[in-house]
């Protein structure tokens, strides 16, 4: 089937990098190709308005397992990580286009709890389904949406903003997600052994409710607009903070000062990494899918996020020849790594 | 996993049925939500301009067999099928979105290649790709494509504008695509059979073509821009003819009779179904994957298309009593059937 004598594993390149390498010759034609691949979302200039539209795929066994994640968590969790995506660029989620490929395994009464999961995001979110496809996999269950927002212009916010000596900020707490994770993951290994014992998740809510029932923070978005608070630059947190202080800083030209003792992290989570033997700080910049945005704003507008319990200040923006760095507990500076998921490691 | 003790087969509803059972009781919410589920594309109203928006997922295995499509072909193919929903409501596709899953068994090279279809595509159709992904996937193959267009309101043409006595028209001809299938179906089949005997394709370009490489009919739609000629309802032919007809008739809410005699087949593919025992009629009718454009037009437009060589007056517009006939070559009226993929009918 492939002739090319070159064989190029993937995880060579990284998921990053595959997809830096496959589109870095794109040119945009069209005078309403606002923005292209690079950013949270596509932008479509109409005019005074901006029409924003992202697209995600979730595959069975890459980003979730049955075995674990109930299909209405899961329905509903796929439009909060695109609506995730249009919120992380100052824009308001009004459309979503839902596309499954599901095999005859599942029964019709699968699929509605999937879509009772959908349509109760869609519901919260205040997002209408305008479009849709259900097709036969007999690969496994496959969901693709694609969420379309808008924005006024001038109210974007790009992952390319930021200026030196902005202030980098974090909503809500980090690591909880990849906690809850790897508590399913645990209780599943135990099922497997031993079919009878009772899984073991008391106090425990927290962090489950974080990887199975996420929220994407549409509420932070409106309180950037009661606040008057234009950030500078934003991305919502997918991969991990160091993977996405990352994109920050390349898109803005810049580095970063990132304090370890800044970072946000709920007792629960604490607790739990603790208990696996994992550093909660290794929780808060490697796990992911906490959905939180990471943003920055003009040291100028500090006095609006003072003292609010839905933002932390963490680090400030540096110039780029310093580097991005960590600043840990101790007070040494070491350098901060882009790790993400990096799912084409693991795969087989 | 699924506690729910119901378990209908999703066999009973088909892929039609399962996407308005779980949608029927979708509600607008939003001012620029023109238009949802129901048509090619969704409609997203903003003033002057409708953005036009279309999703498709293509799965290995289901829409694609890697052992006979070269992953170019794929790449281009993916692009084609979701211009043509664009195209189908009368708008200029301009944007994609292109996801792809995959797994490590594939190389760089592989991607390569895909891409490079992919390109070739956006290319020949003048669309822009502004954002993507590529994600592991220890499935197989997946790729999903939003494709984005413009139109000025007016311009729209939707399934749901037919009228009686309107003329049903068809671009190009019909059951290739099929033909095209069947032949590297069988070719594959010999090939794992008898590894030793080289393809047998000779004088079969046409229908293989048909198959592998696509097109969608932008020039059709430039050409009823220099007619002036708006169509009343228009579809795109991916699940055949048959089932597009349903479409056009279900949505304006009219029946239809249809002349066995003036469906336009291909002397390739008329010859390569008479080879395979195969009815030429039943390739047009439910073969499918021919992307030419199925369209009414008002009587008073005959004059704008006749002795066109691009289009086929193949029948008219009924009342709904009257119903969706097949007027055979021997003059005997049968019922229509939709039929389309029901790719959950066939599936493991």
């Amino acid at each position: 089937m492939i002739d090319n004598p070159k064989r190029t594993p993937i995880s060579e390149l990284g998921e990053f990098g595959l997809i830096k390498h496959l589109t870095h010759k794109i040119k945009l034609k069209h005078k309403s190709s606002m923005m292209g691949v690079g950013d949270d979302a596509a932008l479509i200039d109409n005019g005074d308005l901006v029409t924003v539209v992202s697209g995600d795929m979730l595959i069975e066994g890459t980003h979730f397992d049955l075995m674990y994640v109930p299909l209405k968590h899961l329905g509903y969790k796929a439009v909060v990580v695109n609506v995730s995506d249009i919120l992380a660029m100052n824009a308001k989620p009004e459309q979503m286009i839902v596309s499954v490929a599901v095999s005859s395994r599942f029964p019709v009464e699968a699929m509605e709890e999937l879509y009772d999961g959908i349509y109760a995001a869609a519901n919260v979110y205040n997002v209408d389904i305008v479009g849709g496809d259900t097709t036969s996999s007999n690969l496994g269950l496959v969901l693709s949406i694609t969420a379309v927002g808008t924005a006024r212009k001038e109210d974007l916010v790009y992952r390319s903003g930021a200026r030196e000596n902005d202030l980098l900020c974090v909503s809500g707490d980090l690591g909880g997600a990849y906690m809850g994770l790897q508590l399913l993951e645990r209780e599943k290994a135990v099922f497997q052994e031993h079919p009878e014992i009772q899984p073991d998740l008391d106090g425990k809510d927290y962090i489950l409710e974080r990887q199975l029932k996420p929220e994407a923070r549409q509420d932070v978005i409106e309180m950037f607009g009661k606040l008057e608070l234009k950030p500078t630059s934003m991305i919502d947190i997918s991969d991990g903070l160091s993977s996405e202080a990352f994109h920050l800083c390349e898109a803005s030209g810049l580095g970063c000062a990132l304090y370890e003792e800044k970072i946000p992290i709920d007792p629960t989570t604490h607790a739990a990494a603790l208990d696996f033997n994992i550093d909660p700080t290794v929780c808060a910049l490697s796990g992911g899918e906490d959905y939180e945005l990471l943003f920055t704003i003009s040291p100028s507008d500090y006095e609006k996020v003072k003292g609010s319990v839905h933002f932390t200040v963490i680090g400030h923006m540096l110039d780029e020849a310093s580097g991005k760095q960590l600043i840990t507990k101790g007070g040494q500076s070491i350098a901060l790594k882009a790790q993400g998921w990096s799912s084409f490691s693991t795969e087989q």
